[in-house]
């Protein structure tokens, strides 16, 4: 054991190599990432979870690309190698090889495969380190995200995915065979965090799954995706949400910034400065349509009744340009717009808002209806029975707090803060009605 | 905006008046939690998402227990008043009041209800602080794990839990129809983490749902619970395993000994020592079941010929009093307890293990077959065709690291550390064979 730990800790991260300099004795492992043989002597790139660094070995390699190996040797400066240090291999091992040809080329330019070519090989195309740069990116949004609510006292809750019917109603949810009964797959926590903010956690956040049988095959939606979810207690409107929306962003785009500076600059992306942020605009829905109007008319497009799509990037263009943010919020979105537990501002508008981001809709949230007997009148407006809403309407009805919340579509932040086309790049196994391989 | 902001900042919580002493105004906000009228004077205990604070109110109160209310008034010392402070209220207002009666007593022991009537009502039955504080715990328990795994340079990773099939064999999933066709809800990420620990990513771990379609109803099951998965690259056995898992549980019970001293108290409960952690014995699976077999010998108990939940809880009986430690760990499965892609140690053993903590098998564990040609010549022993295994045998084919990794069941370490009887109440909304509500 002992001596398989020392072994082990011999292993040094190709990045460490390039911070640490010169060193008599390295041992590397990681995929055969590039080969060139040049006048007996073979240059290779070693790519490790870390990042690359250069081998050179005497004579010709007995592996191919993507082969997995473990090489010891001298690690010396070299100008011409990448980072400016290379290895003088001594030895060399062949753990793993690739059995038959790849189906595709790894340390290409991944825009020259196909997506679905890609997704299909997510072993594959991950280990190009452009691709792979997108989940490093992810991985830090789902840590800041906690970590910014958590500073606000907000207590991270793990809610079931199966439900005994939707809140929203019966459509576009996926149906469970569930010991011979039928129950869904959740579309939202929604239901949940409300029950545990009038539980009296008052404060809570959850990143799980949630799931739309919507039949879209759009590049934004997904059947699938990460919902990064919030739900506080004692609001007053929709505003003090957006103002926790702003502080969220913010604390994300500065995590970002910090830590992938590697990634940012891989597709030539940055994210935008908190004072942008904190400046980005909010306007409510009847301007926001105005607004997109005057936009599309100015470029020719069609005529805008709603904030669909289209007008989503009209209005993203015209806070850009007149307010330097990427972010826009749209709130006091009609009834009729929102779902029955939506809290009214007055008889034709709703306490709700939307955020943009770069032309796409990353969050919908809302004040929630908390008074009982106003949810009860509220229902047949929808053409709702509140004997289909039991469960959800018990929790009003011992004492529950002013409330809202949002969601934050986590596939959809990360495509647009690296720019991707399509939202299913964001995703590390994308659902959608075709696919559920890998 | 700036006035409703104004208004929200007053409020200070229960604990932040105790902490800052007497003050001439202070606004707080809650659920009442009791009351006592004493001679023309209301003592109210009110309760909010931080602990408890009395207020003391003239004459009678309009409210019944479990109204939300805002009182404002002056904080001041009084030594009967738990903590030493209370408020005397100069205004108050309703802002939710319970309609009809409470379907049982909120403030009360959560012992004398019943666990069913207790998850029937979860909006009230996490008022009880006692029955929250088990999620304050939880949510400990998984941010001591993430942070732990980060500080290791894992990446954290969101893998689909919609799967075309079972990697484990197609016995105890739960049927999803998607889109007219059959997928599942997986049983745990492990195709999912081994991908990506192939791609390049080698250090990967996911917080996320897993679905179990077990028809055990045991105070050990939930049919849907949280997985902490994790998965490395470039391990030599089991034993890489094993220290890692005592890394994170060290890091998981200092930080609930230093967040969750209220809430340990609350059951009288402790965690482990670091000590206790690290020294805790390492028994290879044939010496444990005669180990358990003595134990059970000498209380009078059956035979043992298996590492079976009663093995498990003799073993933990000796490891606490032999080796003084609450966690032990068992390894060297045969190859007929373990999966087709375990990792043999020799013609009958494998590279696994399994974590017991406090009698109950918290971790499942091993290092991973990474051999794509050894994979293909073990799937008849156990009676599997590659034919039906293309999807996972593929992940093998272009250079794989040896790699191994396991899984910590959320809901049990949370139900050990705290004594609870049953792992359902270590669950926020839990499902089983019978349960689909709320």
């Amino acid at each position: 054991m002992n001596d398989q730990k020392d072994k082990e800790k011999m292993r040094i991260l190709a990045k460490d190599i390039l911070v640490k300099g010169p060193q008599e004795e390295v041992e590397v492992k990681g995929w055969v990432h590039r080969i060139r043989e040049l006048g007996g002597i073979t240059f290779v790139i070693l790519r490790d979870r870390s990042g690359i660094i250069q081998l050179v070995l005497e004579g010709p390699p007995d592996f191919t690309v993507e082969t997995v190996i473990r090489a010891v040797g001298e690690a010396a400066k070299n100008e011409k190698a990448p980072g400016g240090l290379e290895v003088k291999v001594r030895e060399w091992e062949c753990i793993s090889k690739p059995i038959g040809d790849l189906p595709y080329q790894v340390n290409g330019d991944p825009s020259k495969t196909g997506l679905e070519a890609l997704l299909d090989h997510r072993a594959l195309s991950l280990r190009n380190p452009k691709i792979r740069a997108i989940f490093k990116v992810q991985a830090v949004i789902i840590e800041a995200f906690a970590d910014f609510f958590r500073s606000q006292d907000f207590t991270e809750i793990k809610t079931s995915k199966l439900v005994g019917s939707g809140t929203e109603g019966g459509t576009e949810l996926f149906e469970v065979d569930y010991f011979n009964r039928k129950v869904y797959l959740a579309q939202s926590p929604q239901l949940y965090k409300q029950t545990l903010v009038a539980s009296g956690l008052e404060r809570v956040f959850e990143i799980a799954p949630a799931y739309r049988a919507e039949k879209h095959d759009t590049p934004r939606h997904l059947n699938e995706y990460v919902s990064m979810d919030i739900e506080i207690g004692f609001i007053e409107s929709e505003k003090d949400l957006i103002d926790l929306e702003k502080g969220m962003l913010t604390h994300i785009f500065e995590e970002i910034a910090r830590k992938n500076k590697a990634e940012l600059e891989m597709y030539q992306a940055s994210v935008p400065d908190p004072e942008a942020v904190y400046k980005s605009p909010t306007i409510p829905y009847e301007e926001a349509v105005k607004i997109a109007s005057a936009e599309a008319a100015k470029s020719g497009g069609g005529r805008i009744f709603d904030i669909n799509p289209e007008a989503e990037r009209y209005l993203c263009v015209w806070s850009l340009r007149e307010h330097g943010s990427d972010v826009t919020f749209v709130n006091e979105f009609p009834r009729r717009h929102r779902p029955f537990y939506t809290y009214p501002l007055d008889a034709a508008r709703t306490m709700s808002f939307d955020a943009l981001f770069r032309g796409l809709e990353i969050t919908t949230g809302g004040r929630r209806q908390h008074d009982y007997q106003a949810l009860l009148e509220a229902l047949p407006k929808f053409g709702l029975k509140p004997e289909h809403l039991e469960g959800y309407l018990s929790v009003f009805k011992y004492g529950c707090p002013p409330h809202g919340g949002f969601a934050v579509g986590c596939e959809r932040l990360t495509q647009k803060i690296l720019g991707l086309s399509n939202v299913k790049e964001a995703s590390l196994f994308p659902r959608d009605r075709k696919r559920v391989e890998p």
